[in-house]
């Protein structure tokens, strides 16, 4: 009889929601994420820095895939994040075959979810009602640097 | 009588080809980005600094973003890198409404292009025979960290 051990994703996405409450407490946008290898290791977490650093190019999963470092394959890694990716998450995502996408929610935002799964990424919605209030209660307080941050007007 | 002035593409694109040739002289993947205003000034540059700066995440395009800082929109921006983008950076461009990309080639790479054209991303291919041999030269020369860079084992 074989055992097949599956990851603890609700496990995992806690890691991503530190660092999304790490992101708030520092004054920016709660958007955590976390690349994990599919055996649970921990490779790389991040957060939206678009404020602490001003820097528009770090969202939750590119900070993640950046503190991972150097990767020769994404093949058997996992991306945990507190919100499902936008369009440039999802292509990082797709780029590098990362192959399955964990995320805490997808009310506040959803674009890329579709096109993902439509090239074989497994996205599990773990709906998580901590996820959404979070990051809903900050869209509502700060609509300006939202849209800023989603690129729109 | 309106005068439009158009943009000097292959001006822009000079830009970019400098960036990534000093990526090549640091040692790099010579792929370098600009990203402009529509009005020709120059908002930000990059290059591919995975190997000089050990980070994934800096693609070309993705490093130019960066280096752009925060901007309220980019509708009215012009992304110029010298190679057609990746996935990865197809994502950006769609994300944040950038409506124009100047590509010096899309020989040697060219995933993302029909994706955003179906998306009304008008792509402009200069076909640089510089480009080409360039990047090309370097992958022959280099294939194990081309296939890193674009997530290929």
């Amino acid at each position: 009889m074989k055992t097949v051990i599956t990851p603890d994703y609700h496990l995992m996405l806690n890691t991503a929601i530190q660092q999304a409450q790490k992101g708030l407490k520092e004054g920016g946008i709660p958007i955590g994420a976390a690349l994990f290898s599919t055996n649970g290791t921990l490779l790389g977490k991040g957060r939206n820095r678009r404020i602490q650093n001003n820097d528009p190019s770090l969202h939750g999963e590119t900070d993640a895939f950046r503190n991972a470092g150097r990767q020769l394959s994404y093949t058997n890694t996992i991306m945990v994040t507190t919100l499902a990716p936008c369009w440039y998450c999802s292509g990082l995502i797709r780029q590098f075959k990362i192959k399955t996408v964990i995320v805490g929610e997808s009310v506040n935002f959803s674009d890329g979810v579709d096109w993902l799964k439509q090239n074989g990424i497994k996205v599990i919605d773990l709906h998580s009602e901590e996820c959404i209030t979070m990051l809903g209660n900050y869209i509502r307080r700060n609509p300006d640097i939202w849209n800023e941050d989603i690129g729109e007007e």
